[in-house]
């Protein structure tokens, strides 16, 4: 019926389906979207918010290479923080709090308006393969879709399971049916796979809180926001709150732990490690008196709240009665429970760089079926899984990020090499280069590839070259100007470092612990040059200067492994048959099939002895 | 684990279960609204229109009580346009094109706004009775919920099955879960329950359309809107457009036929007869080669189009392949095939005019669970579902309005006294004092009624209290003021009208054909005077005087209607042979064969008119 045949099919429209789709066709590729529900595009499934620590650098860069989040999420945020501002620029992470329904919104409405992209309303059940490549899908109404390719997204939908208690209903979330059909589908033919579990707080009705018994946290004075292009700033927030369970909670929510299918043996599958379920928390962390709690308003209008940091599969009762006892919490009254989910992943091992599957040629996988957790970490996956379905069925060449040049490198790098056992997510800590990967270059490390990929477009192209033609006078200027003692010294002493007795370069004084370009400003020969530039630049000029010898460090590290890493491995190599290898070397080698001998250092159970029987045999 | 016992329990949040829980809420009941997901609360699950001929005065009425139907309507309204304005206001129609996702946002925040109002997210499996009374509910996951009164607005999901040619899914839309348990319950408790069909059209790419092939059709120059109070009335609107199908449409859709769950048996149950799916129209009207359809955007941003008139359950490939020869259409893309659904309902003679049940007591059905099809019609029962559920909790006496009253008490007392063998839709046909119960004056009936209740609000009874006085102020002083000859005569003259040769008042004037009040102002005097009044005191004033006559026949044809029990029908009488009766009323003439005339006018489906019909023929 459909007699399309299209270059790239996306099944799932959430984070990383969304994605998928732009990036695809705004490549070029005649693609089409699948979804069970074309009411339900974009939901954030989870919490009402975008970014936060590592996460919010991956937004940047996927709006740095020409992707919808960021944008999606400044249209939609009622909140702005950066994040870790007191630490190193690598730790600042920037994180919107969003209006649920606006956000789905603004994210349908940009794929409407994006061209090549046609959206179809349908499960899928089954790939159609033929040739050992996927060519098209099969749809709950016995549709056949033909294509190039497809990027399979399907989030927490394949054979959903939801618990609450000892009750448990399928469904993809809450409220919406499961998909079923493709795992079985993939198993028959090789691939593995396995079960994951993740979850969500209640959801309350905001006027039965009393907000004076908690502690407001407000968005920053002067809001940022994700996209590098023109997107407004917030001029109005609103507020979050934060409060914390106590004992009572506690042992309110430890009754009904027998009654819990984390505890009782009814779910298997594991969490993920850094967002736990409230009575992970008091199980894994007994000797702690209390959890902090943030109380999240859903949207502008809605009296929803998010109450993140109290996700529980725990009977529902338990966790109203439990809810009670938070200090104004006293008459809360629950709009929907909270829930546990557990659903089909395929262990990410099995894919290529590209996000492409080994087994089979042109099948993508993007999100959470990767054993990912986050709607970054699928949007980002969603975006490369897009871009490379795209170079593919163009016979262009593989689209890949590496570790050194984004966190969504780091990111794929990470699953496909290493796998995962449960649910990923990215932290700064998993990049070895992380004082590169900053939220606030992100533009200056992908924008130009993702240009020259057709991704982003000539005005962001523009963008950043001027940022950093910009950037690069501003610094050679701060470089070449002297300061002497006596205009230099009260500022110094301002900020408690040590009074210089000769002149020296105004880049010298901003390498000193406190010192900052808004604090050189105070003389005034200075702020008139400085004052012109825009604020973006005089921040990358700052952190230039401040940071130069640790970003060279590590742009040295960078060069070092990347001699390694274009240390190629024939992908058929025969790992058994070098005797000198360990044994679990030769296991993990030989299911991961590393590329390079970078990335092969990288899986775990490798040691730098079998890496180095590896280059000894490998002819160096 | 909800520790409140509530006064009113609502299932389902479409029209009817929104409106039955805003009205039991703002009449002070301590209400919950259960719904299985959060995100679809008012859903208009087909077309992204309301009102319409007969339906726009019911949405008219729900307005003067003081219910939100009318209010959201306008706030989410892309398109206005009053409806058969060349015939007499009996006929007027207001109805507006809305946008689908402003509608259900509008709605779930109004809901939110609402005191008294409690929310809950699951999916109600069962009822609660002790006593033989409704104390509650039980949902999916077990919860029990006290109450002291349940209202049932299922619409189409109790064990709604989806059909698109030969595949069939469970569903209570497509892509959302059926219910199930509740009419199992009810049945074992004596309830007799049946099942019926409804469907819906094929939703598709605006984008992949050819609008130069078809026939705008704009919005009216100055739109008015449904409410009473002060919502705005558009500044801007989007135009539809019509096309018609063609001899190549049919023949490529009757290929399917042996594939139609409609025509091969798959399908038992009764579909409505006035929204018929498009197989059905070419089967049913075969002498006719072409039909109308209405291309219908679905909202301001988006790029989705609604093709009303082309609801189908042939296979989606007979749908699409049909399509592509309408003009215009020739590379029309789809979102969303057309389906058709079966869902269980309760015959509605099984109700009190309170719309309780009369087994269970302070339980109450509105909506398609009692056999009806449309918003409006839905939205009406809920409005009188909520506050006679209200009223009965708390001691008051039922609500009802009559047939002369309202439109809504034209539609309860059919589907009590009646029933349906099929879904019910409102026509002014189905009223018998039609030109009392109009689209103008619905707050003039109502409004005094709804405050006396507690639901309409203060300021509403002032502006229809103002509106009365003003309107009859005006209506004297156009029954004293006398207007020569040599003024009136040049205004008669321009509509055709014989002049006069002595004075007579203005009300005179206004009875004749084409002679308006807007005419009578071009007399300056006149015009001083009247100019002051609002436009709908105007317009009552002038239908007042120029349809007092024909108001005062039809009171007394009502009383002719009643003295027609003994009129006498033979037997074997051969309605076929009468074609100024309606299709409809034939085919039900000949099934029932009613005895008298007056058993024929109880006929649901034989009107006034066809009973006029009748008469003649018979022997006056």
């Amino acid at each position: 019926m459909i007699t399309d045949t299209y270059d790239v099919i996306v099944v799932g429209a959430g984070h990383a389906g969304c994605e998928a789709a732009a990036a695809a066709a705004n490549l070029g590729s005649k693609t089409l979207l699948v979804t069970m529900n074309m009411q339900t595009i974009g939901q954030m499934s989870c919490n009402p918010a975008m970014g936060g620590i590592a996460k919010g650098q991956i937004v940047r860069e996927i709006d740095a290479m020409g992707g919808y989040s960021g944008i999606i999420a400044d249209k939609s945020a009622i909140q702005f923080k950066m994040l870790n501002l007191s630490k190193g620029p690598a730790m600042w992470s920037p994180r919107t709090q969003n209006d649920r329904m606006l956000f789905a919104e603004e994210w349908r409405l940009a794929l409407e308006n994006t061209p090549n992209l046609d959206f179809f309303q349908d499960m899928v059940k089954s790939l159609i393969i033929e040739n050992g490549k996927a060519v098209g899908v099969v749809t709950g109404l016995g549709i056949e879709i033909r294509s190039k390719s497809v990027v399979l997204t399907n989030g927490t939908f394949l054979n959903g399971l939801i618990h609450v208690g000892d009750k448990q209903l399928g469904g993809g979330r809450m409220g919406e049916p499961r998909a079923f059909g493709i795992t079985e589908q993939l198993v028959s033919l090789g691939f593995e796979s396995g079960r994951m579990k993740t979850g969500t707080p209640p959801r309350v009705d905001g006027r039965s809180l009393d907000y004076s018994k908690m502690e407001e946290q407000k968005g920053d004075e002067n809001p940022q926001k994700f996209s590098y292009l023109d997107t407004p700033k917030l001029t109005k927030q609103l507020s979050c709150h934060i409060v914390y369970t106590n004992e009572t909670v506690h042992d309110i929510l430890r009754e009904g732990f027998d009654r819990s299918p984390m505890f009782n043996g009814t779910i298997q599958s594991t969490g993920p490690r850094y967002c736990p379920s409230i009575e992970d928390k008091i199980n894994r962390f007994a000797e702690r008196n209390r959890h902090q709690l943030f109380v999240e308003p859903e949207g502008w209008k809605t009296v929803e709240i998010y109450v993140n940091g109290f996700s529980s599969s725990l009977p529902e009762d338990v966790q109203i009665k439990a809810m009670r006892h938070i200090p104004g919490f006293e008459n809360v009254k629950v709009f929907r429970p909270g829930y546990a989910i557990e659903y089909d992943y395929f262990p990410p091992t099995q894919l290529y760089h590209t996000l492409e599957t080994k087994l089979i040629q042109n099948l993508y996988f993007a999100g959470q079926i990767n054993g990912t957790t986050g709607y970054e970490e699928a949007a980002g996956q969603g975006l490369m899984a897009g871009i490379n379905a795209h170079n593919k069925v163009h016979d262009k060449g593989e689209f890949i990020l590496n570790r050194d040049e984004a966190y969504i490198g780091v990111l794929i790098d990470d699953l496909i090499t290493k796998g995962t056992e449960e649910p990923y997510r990215m932290f700064t800590s998993r990049a070895e280069y992380r004082l590169l990967l900053r939220q606030d270059n992100a533009d200056i490390r992908l924008t130009e590839k993702a240009y020259n990929l057709g991704l982003a477009k000539e005005e962001r192209l523009r963008n950043v070259q001027e940022k950093i033609t910009k950037s690069d006078e501003l610094e050679a200027y701060l470089r070449e100007t002297s300061i002497k003692p006596g205009t230099i010294n009260p500022i110094l002493e301002s900020i408690e470092s040590s009074p210089v007795d000769q002149a020296y370069r105004a880049s010298h004084y901003l390498t000193r612990p406190n010192m900052t370009l808004d604090k050189l400003d105070e003389i005034q020969t200075i702020k008139d040059i400085t004052s012109a530039y825009k604020e973006e630049v005089r921040e990358q000029a700052e952190i230039n200067i401040k940071y130069k010898g640790y970003i060279e460090k590590e742009k040295e590290n960078v060069a070092k492994l990347n001699r390694l890493e274009t240390f190629k491995i024939p992908i058929d190599f025969d790992y058994s048959k070098l005797s000198s290898l360990s044994t679990e070397a030769k296991q993990k080698l030989t299911t991961v099939r590393p590329v390079t001998i970078a990335q092969a250092g990288r899986i775990s159970g490798v040691s730098p002895s079998d890496i180095n029987v590896l280059l000894i045999y490998l002819g160096r």
